[in-house]
């Protein structure tokens, strides 16, 4: 049976649907969570879905999720402006990774334009709000059906 | 019955296929076209796909759109990065526009950091090849979705 | 009798009225030229009022002005912030060129500050919405009457 | 009776018609303001011309402006470029200012593309030497005229 | 009862008394913690009082702070100038947080001039050394007192 | 008996209670010097307030300041972005500056960003609105205690 | 027998022999065209000989160059600054393509001091006028012996 | 005896031998420590050689190991190129740091040129794959015999 | 006669002696200007010493300069490194200007990098203290002198 | 008979051929050399081939071609990107200077982007490896001809 | 038996000893250069060691490294900072290149953080002082060891 | 008898006369400092005047001057603003030295608005042609009148 696929969340995430809606939308986390769940059933695939407010943290799961998964869908939330550890750990591994944000990260401040993620994901997804995750896993989907026929 | 979706396509994608595969992947723009139309048409809407190499005609079919089409798919290609008559065009219209690229472009040169698009598109997608379509045709058909709702 | 003023409008500035009415007024370009008509006569000029989407024919058309016009006077919109090639058209020519905007350009985005086409023209003229194009037209007449004097 | 518009000329506008009229007009001040001073009667408007090297009472003016007249025609000088005070002097102010210069600011050095004043003007005007008080004045007639039926 | 006052101290300040006395003072973080709370208790406010050197425990401690405290003064330390995570937190929540920094951070490195929390602060507070943090309890105070008449 | 403090205002100060009190705030400069007396007198300096739109003129009040005053505090409106001349007058003197803004300027324009006062100034307030002249003034009050234990 | 060589003009360059003498030459385009057809005779190519205002038309000429033609000679003109469109052309053709301009562009305004064609042109020439075309000319045989050697 | 040698490790250099092993060589970090433990015998130190992929615990180490080693050799890995954090606790030690890197960082991405630890190392040395714990080590006993003369 | 010399000091030269000794010297203003006299005297021109903090005032006396002197020595202070209005008033002038300044000001912080009176000086002369005045004098006595014999 | 044609080459190009093949050939420089010579003869001139690695000699040999030789071609290597030296010498000689270099200059480092010789350059011509010195010379003869006419 | 190891040093290296020994120490090059011997002759390697102010023969010693020596230890001095020359050297080689540091030059001033040798060296070490050059040849014996086993 | 003072001349600084005499004048260098010599005898000097257009040779002859001269004057050429080898000359050695140029270089190309002498020199002059040496040498002649007091 197919590996899980990670749905790793970076800080402050725990508090969607409290911090600014407009932006990142009215859901919570676990509700998003739950939407998640039963589309990975249907193409597939367990779903273990994470938060952390810890850029250590957030390493050590993708270092995991090299063996343990079939990919990672990112959320790194405020470390994606900043963090060369997530870039490197991206890096490192080799399962495909999907970056992926809520808000439209281009249209906002200066410092949210840059990603460390972007250049060593396989691709990015944003703007979408908490739709943004099921595309995310449609995506991982087809990227993994891909790969296997090569 | 509802508005067709329009997926317009900027300077060299017609070359696709030949032009640089590691980059694009080997699929023609045809191929893609015959792919998004029997999703459409599983979602509910029809595909009225273009391409064009003049920023001047992109910006006309973006005006367009505004009253005949449910939403607006655009792969501006190297306009993308140049163009402030796409931006003030997309923004100037109301129907929700969704930009694409089939490489991952934040992985690629410098002048393809800046995307004129992004910050007046709902959302972004790109790095995926010619899966993009079926996503942004999905992500196209959950906004169009939620919007209804409201 | 005097060669006609051209009034040159660049893209999407035929979606006024439509297009962000808090930024660039309630007028159709129609009722703007409609408006500077009777002006022009009163000043002695015919009015010849165009407006296009395609940078080329922008260019086309200052160069067709060089010959055929007393003046020119430049809304390029968006290739206003591009366009070399603009810049190029219009410093070739010997008749005076004037910009114009609607909105106040240095009060927007960033990439609105620059302008190809100002080092270029006589004078320029921005954020008095659509009498700007009745102070441009006034400005076109001094200018011309002035030269006429040397 | 309306109250008058005032014309505020900055550094070294008192030196016209000395200093280097290939860029700034043969015109001295007072020509000029002789010159203003029928088009404002025209208009139903007394004009208000003043001229100070001195920042602060630039910025003094201003202030008294805002009670005291319909609008002010500004051209700081050397201080557009560089004075966050008049920045600020203007954006306290309610009644309308437009910026004005003799030369074309943007044809010219580097530090003179910056302006402290554009982004808090109603308008701008540049270019048209001595011609220009006179579209500044019509300018600001326009504006008074639009903005009272308001 | 009123909520206590956090006070959130970032890495480094451990070291107080010992790390570059010049700099910094001679006093040790207990010090500073012993001379807020008298002050605290003085105008109604428990202190609670906290050190880590962990970005992301920092983040956690201001997400706990929204329901639990009444407002936050944070030291951020040298996370101050890169944590777009820490920015997003203050961000998120609603209770009044004022930025303090020991030393005059503008007196400093290039690198100490940029802060990701000012834009999100209430109000900034640097360069008074260990009395800064009685000038923010007061000024935390009058703010809760201000708020609570609104 | 102590020397006076010096609190001196710059440009623009002298509107407040008009100028956008959105940012500023709803009391007048009056008002503000009415509050801080009693809090001088309480803590055993007179204050002398002053307002100035004139950069010289400030520069003369800094230069008098280090015989006459005890300390200064400065606000020193938009000429804090821009002077200077105001650097070299604060670096000149032997009396403690304490830098003092209204709004937070570290979340407004970029211009505001850079402060010419700080790197020069014993300490920085900004953001506590009218309160901030109370917490400046306290904190000069310790500044000076400390001082005179040496 | 050999394809032809495509010679492409970009905008403007119909104006030679009238546009800025000083800088560009006297000699019209068609001048410059007819001096072409002889050296291309002599050394066995017939020359395609084309210009346009159109940058989506100048993409696609090279577009169809890659089948029809030995290798094209692109003289961009203010294209050459601003056009990653034309980039992208270049770069999935498998012709050869040699940039040329007839000025020194880089003894010129900043803005022409980048190129989006030269990163991706076999070779480069510049700054000899006129005569650079039959210097392009030579050039493009000479590469295309020796790729035929190979 | 001689306190030890502090070796700390920063995130993902847990994977080596695994990752990029063209930029990183084929060592696992295990084999590298147990290179080290022999020189440090032969030259006099007990080696505590440690890995972490968190910010804050690094900040800990460096801290700790102020009082309880000699010195310390730090490949700070990612965190080297965005850590302020780090950068303070270095500079706030009394021992001597040594800045490693395997890679030659210079030859890479532009965002590894920048190194917070470099102004505050004792010495650096990079690009000398798991060679350089050797030559960092016998750099340390120089370092500290020197110093010990003084 | 000859028409006197001008020099004129900017801001906070009248502290001099007393601020920062280590950068500016020991010397008074009083002191400096008592020793240009005789050197004066001896080279046939009467010296006319100045000194004021007003950026407005230094315009007003340069402009007077212009008629009433042989040339000026301008110690701009703080001024030089922001003012364009006392730019356009060298620039203006037709009498010789000669840039001093007592220290080194490339010595110095990044923001007296930049003079805006270099440009449109005669000549420079920095970094030698009080005798640079002396420098000055002597450079104008030649330069008048050349100028006579053309 | 006509002066000699200096081609002088910079530093390293006596390594072509063993040098990066892939960059710059396989031919060595004395290859190139006697390629050179019967064109140059064909064309009427003797070539009279330099190579240095010394900056100052560069320098020495262009002011020396200034009366020797009627023109100077010139492939500086590493010292274009660097030489103020170099910039100097070829604009203060009169004859034609044509700036040549092997490898497409632009479609490599960004250090290598910057030319101090093309601004000060007749022409400018490179990426066409050895066969640029062909051309070159031919460039030359049609510009000295050229010039012979005026 | 081995080729030599070449150490080059570069300008104002001669001075060692008597230059700013607080940033270079106290040794004379002769004194290293003595120490550097035997501790060659105990690695099994002739030193080759020398110095020069001329980047030229910076140069030509580096090529002739390339047959002559096992490897270089370069301290290009000043030269590291400013010349792509001696970049194109050691990138033409194919023996291994140390670059070498006394001083920390990341503690130095902003123009000693760029290195145009870095991205071509094998491998950097700088801070050391005088011991550098034990460790740099410590590495070079180890490198060329290990390159001995492939 | 006092050492002799040093004047030396950089690149291309043995053209003077010819080259582009509107900007350094039309005096030989041998005029020059035939000029220098009497004045140096007055002064009580041997004057040691130099030319090199080698940056080595410029070096070598700073180094020598710390022992053998009183001072040096350098007129550095185009090496002014491209050499730290230059830089590092100057601050190693202890005699003072005066930075000499010929034309005002801060109204010149932006390249030539950066000096790396100009951080290392005693004082600085400029912009008065063939007369700054005169200036120069009695400013060495003060400044070592003044250091021999102390």
């Amino acid at each position: 049976m197919a590996k899980p696929i990670y749905i790793l969340n970076g800080p402050n995430l725990n508090l969607l649907g409290q911090r600014e809606p407009g932006i990142y939308g009215a859901d919570s986390l676990d509700a998003i969570r739950d939407r998640c769940n039963p589309l990975g059933e249907e193409l597939g695939f367990v779903i273990d879905f994470r938060q952390s407010n810890h850029e250590g943290e957030l390493v050590d799961w993708i270092q995991q999720a090299d063996g343990a998964s079939s990919g990672v869908i990112l959320n790194a939330g405020g470390y994606t402006h900043t963090s060369v550890a997530l870039h490197d750990a991206v890096r490192a591994g080799s399962v495909p990774v999907i970056e992926l944000h809520l808000s439209n990260i281009h249209a906002r401040e200066d410092f949210r334009q840059k990603s460390y993620i972007s250049p060593v994901a396989s691709g990015v997804i944003f703007g979408f709000g908490a739709n943004g995750y099921q595309l995310a896993i449609r995506a991982m989907a087809s990227l993994l059906a891909e790969n296997s026929k090569t």
